[in-house]
């Protein structure tokens, strides 16, 4: 289901193939939380820009339309029109950033909707059971993602129970994909690895999830507020106790420097709103480093935001509109600087995946790593 | 320059040439106030869903980015990337609607920018000068639109005032057209109509503007509060007093009902920002009526928003994904209900074109009038 092409140095050239084909690794995953891109992105827009997997939020979905009515739809890809790779998250990461009076226990945790205060309940069966009525190929496990920093008595405990709930998750979406009613009965756990930043807390997590023999491993609770440096020694931490043929999902990053720094430590999927979030902003990523279309110098530039790339954005219109519309506020200054933005983030995976076949992916990350995050 | 191909009673099929290709008329011009369509929809966008002329506002475009930006960018088709007919309004209408404190002389018009409350003069040389920045193929000449009620008295002064602006507007044009900046010389000018709902005032004023020979005529100062008759009255008072040989506009107008009507009384030129604005809302037209695509029956409504539109949305999504969006507020439900809308428009004025063709436009007007129009 997963396997490795080629290899240079931790750096993995790979494919994993799901029901809904194959997947082409390093990937970015592009966040579409609520079944929809944000910045008014359609699923052919996503074809378009060479999008590979499209991630979508299992407590967003849930809450709004519900996931009974996506599976009474045909599930998440027949809804969205969308029939390339899904990977919902598990709803653990929204419960405990967004939804209000959290109570956790062995069971699982009760929380208020953050739309209208309803009390829900969700545990592992309860997340299994919503991500197969969505129907995505890879569900995510249940989990708790502590905040950095918490105490280590609190995230030792923490990760024990995230262990059970992962032991459940994965005979839970079992019976689940057994049932006649599931849309896409092939779909596979990955488990998930906690721990904050204690290393022998992390280390004796992973070596616990990885007995479990899952199709695939991600590591979780990272990019909430720890430095770079902190992240990365973490991957390199539990990198080696994740199975060799399984694939890694770092979750939730990044910035481009920390994807390339991520694949150079054997990381094979990644997700984030960054590109997304700051193209609404107005901050563009190009080969040379993050430009501020609306910065006045742009206002006569003919030129496309990057004359390196070949989004729909750049083969058409220049600076000087983009910039405008930004000024103007219309919708399409959204429209266009989320698709550029995405469009270099696939396209940057794409580089990525070249460059290991080639067997120049170091020199490409030296090259890169700090150019790309540079404000210019 | 604007031929009839066909007559059925006053309805007329017909094609005008201008130097970005040629439009088949009755046509409904895209409108894109600032140079792009609310509801983030491209240039490319604007093809796709059949749009023949983009419709952009003087006034807007002056304040922001300045037209004298977007003449040094090659003018309005270069800035915004597209390469048909582009028609400008004299931002007379906004003047009188957006701007604060307004003063009106024999000139011109001061006003305060909305933006900014920076002092402005407008007067006919100006909107031309303007206009001819832009490099629009169609220019609209500076006028006064007088609010419905006005007294009487205020409307005739009004109205020859608006004349003697006419011919200032025709002479200016001709100069800056002679000039070597000019982005796009072959730019012509359309003299509106005004008179409120006098029906004397408008015949006066329509003879007085069809001596002056211009390349083509609008009917402005209706939709603004008017009653559906009292527009259609006007409509037939004046017409009989406009050249048969140029082409007829019809400011501001309307429903698909106002246009089969405006079509009947010999009109070949109609825009309006209602079918985006609408849209932007949800109430969404189609063949059979106007569905608010937010009502709860279209939860689980597996069905295109119209069975019989083939536009991008309809021949991919659901209504229920449609609804969906609207209920999450992804800005993906704008575009998409402005994409169908605008379609939809388009669409019925092939329909309309159709008909014509084939002598059929009485029946065609007698089914969809009402039926168009109404909230099902």
């Amino acid at each position: 289901m997963y396997r490795i092409l080629k290899k240079e140095n931790k750096a993995r050239l790979g494919e994993m193939t799901t029901p809904h084909g194959t997947i082409h690794t390093p990937v970015f995953m592009n966040v579409g939380t609520q079944g929809a891109i944000k910045g008014a992105l359609s699923a052919s827009d996503l074809e378009t820009i060479g999008c590979q997997v499209e991630l979508s939020n299992t407590y967003h979905l849930h809450l709004r339309p519900g996931d009974r009515l996506i599976r009474e739809m045909g599930g998440l890809h027949r809804f969205m029109t969308w029939n390339r790779p899904i990977l919902t998250d598990s709803g653990g990461f929204q419960i405990f950033s967004l939804a209000g009076l959290r109570k956790i226990s062995e069971e699982g945790v009760a929380f208020n909707s953050h739309i209208d205060g309803r009390h829900i309940f969700m545990g592992p069966e309860e997340s299994m059971q919503i991500q197969s009525n969505l129907g995505s190929d890879i569900a995510m496990a249940f989990d708790e993602c502590v905040k950095i920093p918490s105490p280590r008595e609190y995230v030792e405990k923490s990760a024990e129970r995230t262990f059970r709930w992962l032991k459940r998750c994965a005979s839970s979406l079992k019976e689940y994909n057994a049932r006649d009613e599931a849309p896409n009965p092939g779909q596979v756990l990955f488990g998930i690895n906690q721990g904050a930043v204690f290393r022998d807390i992390r280390i004796d997590h992973m070596k616990k999830i990885a007995d479990l023999e899952l199709p695939g491993y991600a590591i979780g609770g990272l990019a909430v507020g720890e430095t770079h440096q902190e992240m990365y020694d973490t991957i390199e931490a539990v990198e080696e106790y994740m199975p060799d043929d399984k694939p890694r999902y770092l979750m939730g990053v990044g910035t481009p420097g920390n994807i390339l720094e991520g694949v150079a430590r054997g990381v094979d999927f990644f997700d984030c709103v960054m590109p997304a979030r700051n193209g609404r902003h107005g901050h563009l990523f190009t080969w040379n480093g993050i430009i501020n279309i609306k910065n006045e110098k742009y206002s006569s530039d003919p030129g496309p935001i990057d004359p390196l790339c070949f989004c729909p954005v750049c083969r058409r219109y220049s600076r000087s509109y983009v910039r405008h519309l930004f000024k103007a506020e219309e919708m399409l200054a959204m429209r266009f600087s989320v698709m550029h933005n995405l469009y270099f983030y696939n396209d940057l995976m794409l580089h990525i995946r070249q460059n290991l076949e080639q067997g120049t992916y170091e020199s490409f990350r030296k090259r890169f790593t700090s150019q790309l995050d540079t404000r210019i």
